[in-house]
């Protein structure tokens, strides 16, 4: 990446993109920091969202997840490219209890059709404060000109 | 299983917890069949629920999955217990585009703690016709005396 | 596949590349079934092939499906194409016991690009008798023009 | 782990059962650094280890992936305790043409019963040099009193 990401546009791009995920509206996930090869998402506690104990739902985190992996690879690829998640796996580490929960997704390895992609999901306080890893996936995304 | 499920009252268990995880009525998802090891989830279409290009975000078909895994393990758990997603890996055969989506969860092997469970994904008309695999979760679900 | 496979001549393409497969040769694994979409590979025990308590390493479980989905997607690919596993997932649902293993890879959806490909690994007696799943194995595997 | 790890013989037990290993033996393995939560692999390119293009198979890149993540879990494991992978998941990255590989793996949380941890392969020139990332991954580990 000596000379930088592919698409210089590629922030727009994906800000874009993740506007159009109503998916991510319904889960309250906003996105936070992109940069080449990174993004995150972040999305809070709600009554809404929960299993049986009460606590986010492991499809809640992997749904934020998943999008981070994917717009982490979206960040390095060429202008007019959508990307696709082929598959991931999320090991879940902790009960999600936090009130908030961010997930830093970052491009292990891009490739010019196969991405792979790990994102962290730390829970917090409301404020961000006692960070604490609660789930972590490997993603393989692919890239394609966009339809 | 000759004997029939640990728990006789089994599909009121998975039904009352089911009845308790908010994500699912969020996700308009819908409890089907519940037999000894087997558990059916189904979600239809919803343009709140979708990812950039107006397909079913992979989170939701991710989300219902691991819900009909873990509730999978919770038909064949002793009475008195829980259970929790340990991790689970999902491959996305197709773009998911139907109308209606159902996740047939079955239980692998059924341990102690630890429980593999597998659910298959499938895609259709409103009505079910023109069924079609649309992703496939491999789980480890533990098992323990509820909180 | 109402067709038959893209390449009629399959089975001479399996069983040429798993004869250059040294590591098979190296495990004691042998080439079984190669069908449309199926192939099968076996392994016997050996007291070279173990992990810390005398039971077969995972490894080697792992090996032999990794070959077998990898083989059961080349069934389906063009003439003149090479397979390369992108990831794959394992769940190991018992000891290894057995005297005798058979991963029995099978396709679960064939893309142009990107197969994805499902294998079951049975441990038994010498003779195939007592059969029992001891892991399953989900993958995905690239199909590329040979180099 | 401000306290160390609950078994201060942790380099002993893991070496042990590591000289136990056969297959890592017949892989050529060797078992570098071992350290609270931390174990090193490494194995060396050797042409009865290849898959069909003549690179390292797969299938041994996982197999000192594994040893080396159910080993970092081991240093973590009380005394007396003995581990087991419950399931792997491994994304690969790059063809295995390097002449050495190492397999770094490390613990993400260690729990009572369940230890997730994670392995990056990395190969190289013969001494280490121009270290590049093969592979990665993700494992949970089951940690029991030992048979």
């Amino acid at each position: 990446m000596a000379e930088g990401p592919p698409n210089p546009d590629f922030e727009r791009v994906v800000r874009e993109s993740f506007g159009r995920q109503s998916f991510m509206e319904s889960l309250g996930a906003t996105l936070e920091e992109v940069a080449p090869g990174r993004v995150t998402i972040a999305a809070s506690f709600s009554e809404r969202l929960c299993q049986q104990n009460g606590f986010l739902h492991a499809g809640v985190l992997t749904s934020i997840a998943d999008s981070a992996c994917g717009y982490a690879a979206l960040t390095l690829a060429p202008p007019g490219h959508d990307v696709l998640a082929v598959e991931f796996k999320i090991s879940l580490l902790r009960p999600a209890r936090a009130r908030r929960f961010v997930a830093r997704g970052r491009v292990l390895r891009a490739g010019r059709t196969l991405t792979a992609a790990a994102a962290d999901v730390f829970g917090s306080g409301e404020s961000g404060e006692g960070e604490e890893l609660v789930a972590t996936m490997l993603s393989t995304v692919i890239s394609r000109p966009a339809p």
